[in-house]
Formats: C-alpha cells, structure tokens, sequence
C-alpha cells in the first residue's frame, strides 16, 4: 500500500479554486476533504459536517489548548483552523486528504506536517482575474479591488507551493491537478 | 515559456527500462535524448549519433580535462560519459532532455545539475526479474546471477530517486511516466 498524503490547496479569490476542486472530487471520488472547525454561527444552506464542523468557543479553545490543530486563525472575532486527527488517520489509512486554506494557513500546516505537496491555483492574469471578479456583480467595487489587492498578495506567494496550476480553461486546470495528484503516487517516498 | 529540466532514468538490468522508454518517446516526441560519448569501437547495428556518439580516447580525455562532461566512467578499458553542452541547451530552450544511467551515474549527475527529476524503473519482483533475464535465454547462468546481484544492488537505492514506475504492466508504466513528466511541468519552479 501506497503512503497518504496531505495535498495543501491554495489560491486567490477569483482563481476558480472553489470549482476546480469540486471538479476533482467528482474524477476522484476516494479524495478525502479536510473539514474546518469553525465558531461563527451557521449560514443559511450550510450544512454542519460538510464543508465545516461548527463548534462552540470553549470546544475550538480546548483544540487549541490540546494541540489538536494544524492550524488556526481568527476572522471577525470567530476561530477558524484545521482539526489534526482526520488528517492523521487519512494519511496512516494510505489516503490523499485535501485542505483548502489560505497563504497563510497554509505555511503553518506546512511546519505542522511532513507529508504533503501542497497546490496554488493561478488564475491566467491578474485582468482576467479582476474581470472575473467585476462581472460577478456580487460585490461593490471597494470589495473588489480590496480582493484585488489581497489576490496580488496571495499571487506573489505562489511560489512557496509545489505546484502551480494555471485556471485558463476549467477541464484543463482539473485534469492537470488530477496528473499532479497521480504523478505524486509514484514519489518513492510514498511507495517504499 | 516553462523552463526546461533533465530527466535523469536509471533502474536495472532486466526492469524493461529500455522498452519503457521507447514507447515514452513515441507518446513525447518532442523530449530530446541525451547521446553518451564512448571511446569503444562501434558495434554491428549500431549508428553514430544515435545512442552514441563515438569519439577517440585523446577527444574523451579533452572533455575531461575541459570540465565538459556531467558525468563519465570507465568501463573494460573504454570511457563512457555524458556531454553538458547538449543538456544545458535543451534546459536553456525549455526543453526536456532524457538521461538513461546507471545508480552511479545518476548520483554525478545530480552533483552537478540543478535542474533536473529522477526516475527509477522497478521490477514488480526481485523473482520476475530472474524470470526475465533467464527467459531471454541469450545469458549463461553465471551471467544471470551477477546480473541479478547487481540489480539487487541498484533496488537498494531506489530511494535515491524522486520517482519509482513500477513496470508490472508495459503499458501502465510509461502512462505512469508520462503523468510524471506532465505533472513536473505544473512545478512552480519550472513556471515562475
């Protein structure tokens, strides 16, 4: 049997990241996601268990104090981070465990974990990238060109990543994460 | 423009390493060989240019002195080694160039190249190697068995080597390698 691995998934707003995962998971169906722990109260539509464990304050605290985090942040006065033990048991099972974080998030699980390959989605321009987010229409422009400056951050970073997965077109991007992913099977550290 | 690499290939006597290869540059025609420069006399069927690049003892001793070669030895009175020009023009094109060598061999080389991924060719068994080298029925017994000691030797550092294709299957195995090379290409240092 193969070793697991964790597969670390980053990528600015705008980059398409939230598809190409989705997209992925449907070619690979054993692909395990990491789900957060998070205290911020639920959002309609949101389901608990699924892309977050909503836990109280005092539960994430006790996390924190037993070290049973990855890693962990505070947004808008709630805790956010990525519980350690599902990882662990995914990676000990011989599974490929997916986490989505931030730049950020992802250098402390970097320090916190050995066995990893972490991924950057790129979106194909910096242009691109504002008109994707403008043409949303969701958000005023002082949002969008505080994304902006935030996915400019994020992008001069992407170089702290394994890979980089450029999202032009949608299939491709997938289809070349899935190669990433097969290719890394054959890393002889996770076969002897 | 991706930034070139070399792909250095080694994997033992009897792992199918040649015929894997063979069937990679029919999917990649576009990956260039590395040709080793050797100062023993041409044999029947063999081309100059093709695999070899046959050159005098006093040209092979130049190279040496001159600093250029990525690597060489001496094998039953003749050199064997691997010219640098070609291979930093190819990585200077963004090009990918293959280096077939022994587990010697690959450890030079990756002395004095920076550029570059390894990937080891492993039997499915130490047992279907013995069966492949004695089915061939070209070797006498004793051949065999220092043919299977030395495999046994290079399996051991197999570790040494980024990657390992198994090469159970013909067919699966070069798909393998070729997911590997697709996957190199998404490296970040070979993007940014």
């Amino acid at each position: 049997m193969n070793k697991g691995t964790l597969i670390i998934l980053a990528g600015p707003s705008g980059s398409g990241k939230d598809t190409v995962m989705k997209e992925l998971f449907k070619l690979l169906p054993d692909l395990k996601f990491s789900i957060s722990s998070i205290t911020r109260d639920m959002r309609e539509g949101e389901v608990n268990g699924e892309k977050y464990n909503f836990i109280t304050r005092e539960e994430f605290e006790s996390m924190i104090e037993n070290k049973q985090l990855l890693e962990y942040n505070v947004y808008c006065g709630n805790y956010y981070g990525t519980p350690k033990a599902p990882v662990e048991k995914a990676i000990a099972e011989g599974k490929e465990i997916l986490i989505e974080i931030d730049v950020n998030g992802a250098e402390e699980v970097r320090k916190n974990c050995t066995d990893y390959f972490s991924v950057f989605i790129m979106p194909p321009s910096f242009e691109v990238l504002r008109e994707r987010l403008v043409g949303r229409g969701t958000d005023k422009m002082e949002v969008i060109e505080k994304r902006l400056e935030e996915a400019k951050a994020e992008m001069a970073r992407a170089n702290e990543f394994d890979y980089i997965v450029v999202n032009d077109d949608l299939m491709t991007a997938v289809q070349n994460f899935k190669t990433i992913i097969e290719a890394e099977r054959c890393k002889s550290d996770r076969i002897l």
